[in-house]
């Protein structure tokens, strides 16, 4: 592996991961009035399109990170939609 | 320019303003609970990585954007010290 790649492992790993206390954050408050609605649908579009780079250039590392965001993104939104109103 | 760039430059700028609407939203309710410490902290750092990433690789699309998000996780984290006990 490139030592370049291993830059964007570190960088795909802190900023997927970065979703995970954030989405823990909203199922234990049971609240999501804070979290704004198009941040989660720019963020899912947004990871998409990186994703669709990753395969077009064969960068793993891009790949990877963004196919796991896509998960945590998706358990956002439902987070959203499901605790909104209380 | 690079059909895939155009890919990343999407990408990004989706993934980058997301966090308009969720700072914005965060300044308006002057409230900041539901937003994780550690989501902010591991997404500034991972950011920092992809702009190092970028640069390494010279991927233009991977370089501004990243440079503009790690501007917006400041805006965040300042709000979330701001306005975290209120």
């Amino acid at each position: 592996m490139e030592w370049q790649e291993i830059l964007g492992l570190v960088g795909g790993f802190f900023t997927t991961t970065s979703l995970i206390p954030q989405v823990v954050r909203l199922y234990r408050l049971k609240s999501a009035r804070e979290i704004s609605l198009t941040f989660n649908i720019f963020l899912g579009v947004g990871v998409s399109f990186w994703m669709a780079y990753g395969i077009a250039l064969s960068l793993p590392a891009v790949i990877i990170w963004n196919a796991i965001s896509i998960v945590l993104v998706g358990s956002l939104l439902f987070a959203k939609f499901k605790y909104n109103k209380q």
